[in-house]
């Protein structure tokens, strides 16, 4: 296809970085530039010829931007930066506080539908990928159970809390899937499991200097909350080892469904991702649905969308027909 | 939703059987009938008032039947079936011959586009839902490579191969996916891997009296383009044995692929489907495609289209609203 699709980068942490880099795997894509809040002079990108600008200087761009992509936290940014920025542009973003995924669709649909854009939200993982696969299996065995398991995945949060416990030092913290409920599931049994029977919880901690590892361990595990329902490992590392074998963001998880289509057959649909690097593969995510959001543009469909309104073809720089020829 | 969906079924073997049980477990649709080449009166049906008439009846049903689902073979009844039924209906079929896929789709596309039906085409698990899956992680990792794993299947093709061995009396063939190989994909070191390289193949015989163990186990193991080039192995069992374990129909496999986002970080993403019973299975996602298939004619989007072209939210009974709030 000869469509080329410009992309802007509104905030550059983690995400906006990952995003810059996805963009360099995308021949059909070109990357106008990074806007961010911090002064740019003051902003080192991946790229050498990355043009780094004021998110002030945003709106003398829409005629050189045909998809921004919003890498703003989910809290404080996309609230107030989304639908001043969906006036202006047909935006993708990762918002994914769950709960609030309503309330935040409205606050998108009118003003890009309003301005003529198309506002794609909650583009990732999960929400995302896994919304699509829980869809999925959902439609096609609607006896059924759904399961998500998250993990094995560094947790912020709970690395945070660790952190907190007196004479900890340092830590990081995974949440790991439970092969025994994974198992359970796998067998088609359709096994009622709560979050912390599918899941157990890992600690790495460096030790402040003479602290007592006794008491931090059993601080740890009996934190309410957020370890004394689950089985939780602790582990005592030098500051060194934790540097090196901790600061990378690996995460990932399954969504499984098992149901039925007569007594006698139980069926399993499985999706399963393992990630190295969580913000670089959700940057990934979202640079593919830029593609889409841009052409559902094009097509007229303007407002806030979700990837559930995202055909599979609309993500793919091959044809129609290419698609059909290989891989149908 | 308030639609209700009525659906007819073309030819009544096992697909067609299970489409009847699938229809069963979407209360938004209705069976109108199932339409057989053979005398009705000679049909028994799963459900005691299903409806049966002869294929030639279905002209005169075309204001009764918004979906019909053709639940032929690829081989011989579809090439023939489609085109012509796509010109009085809305359909869905499971043609799988993948290479040609590009030749059937040109055959349904001119008389659903010249009717106005939609012809939604080899719908299934592959091609299909393993299509919709090598879509996805293809355009999300660019930077990648596809694996297809199939199995622990039974393979009609191969269990004839064996019937066909001198003192054979009976056979069942299993093609199964190497760990070996699942495992070298997962690690993300993204293998060059040959069919046979993916998969081993298990054989259970029953041996016509006085046949010689050795010999026909000989003849399978070296037999050219079946199983030479695979690692088989083969057990001998009694006709009760057979008969009793190995008359079901299980089947399903792996879509892996492992990509870059960066040097230092590697993806995998995986999609999984352990089935007990495969024509059950591949009833579900007619019958789901069905429901898209209907939203799809209604919104105009006549001519041929695959799963590839199909929005997940148009899969679902639910409203987008609703999707939104519990799946996102």
């Amino acid at each position: 296809m000869s469509e080329h699709i410009r992309i802007g980068i509104a905030g550059y942490g983690n995400l906006g970085r990952g995003v810059e880099a996805a963009i360099d795997k995308n021949p059909d894509m070109t990357l106008v530039g990074v806007f961010t809040r911090r002064d740019p002079a003051q902003v080192t990108t991946l790229g050498a010829d990355t043009v780094v600008r004021t998110m002030t200087e945003l709106p003398s761009f829409t005629d050189e931007i045909d998809v921004l992509i919003l890498c703003g936290g989910s809290k404080d940014d996309l609230p107030v930066q989304g639908p001043e920025l969906a006036a202006l542009f047909t935006t993708v973003d990762s918002f994914d506080t769950h709960a609030r995924v309503p309330e935040y669709f409205a606050a998108m649909d009118a003003p890009a539908t309003a301005a003529g854009t198309t506002a794609m939200i909650s583009v990732g993982w999960d929400p995302g990928l896994f919304s699509i696969n829980r869809l999925y299996s959902e439609a096609l065995l609607p006896d059924g159970d759904t399961y998500t398991f998250w993990g094995r995945g560094l947790s912020q949060g709970h690395s945070d809390a660790v952190r907190r416990v007196p004479g900890v030092a340092g830590a990081a913290q995974y949440t790991l899937p439970s092969d025994t409920a994974i198992d359970a599931v796998r067998s088609g049994s359709r096994p009622v499991l709560a979050t912390n029977q599918k899941h157990t919880r890992e600690c790495f901690v460096v030790l402040e200097d003479g602290a007592d590892a006794a008491a931090v361990e059993q601080a740890i595990v009996t934190m309410p909350h957020y370890f004394d329902e689950y089985d939780t490992t602790v582990h005592f590392i030098s500051a060194e080892e934790l540097a090196r074998d901790h600061s990378a963001m690996p995460h990932g998880g399954f969504v499984i469904r098992s149901g039925n289509t007569s007594t006698e057959a139980s069926q399993t649909i499985e999706y399963r991702l393992a990630l190295d690097s969580n913000p670089e593969f959700t940057a990934s995510v979202l640079v593919t649905y830029a593609r889409a959001a841009h052409r559902l543009n094009q097509q007229g469909r303007t407002g806030a969308v979700t990837v559930l309104d995202v055909a599979p073809a609309l993500l793919s720089p091959k044809t129609p027909a290419a698609l059909r020829a290989e891989l149908l």
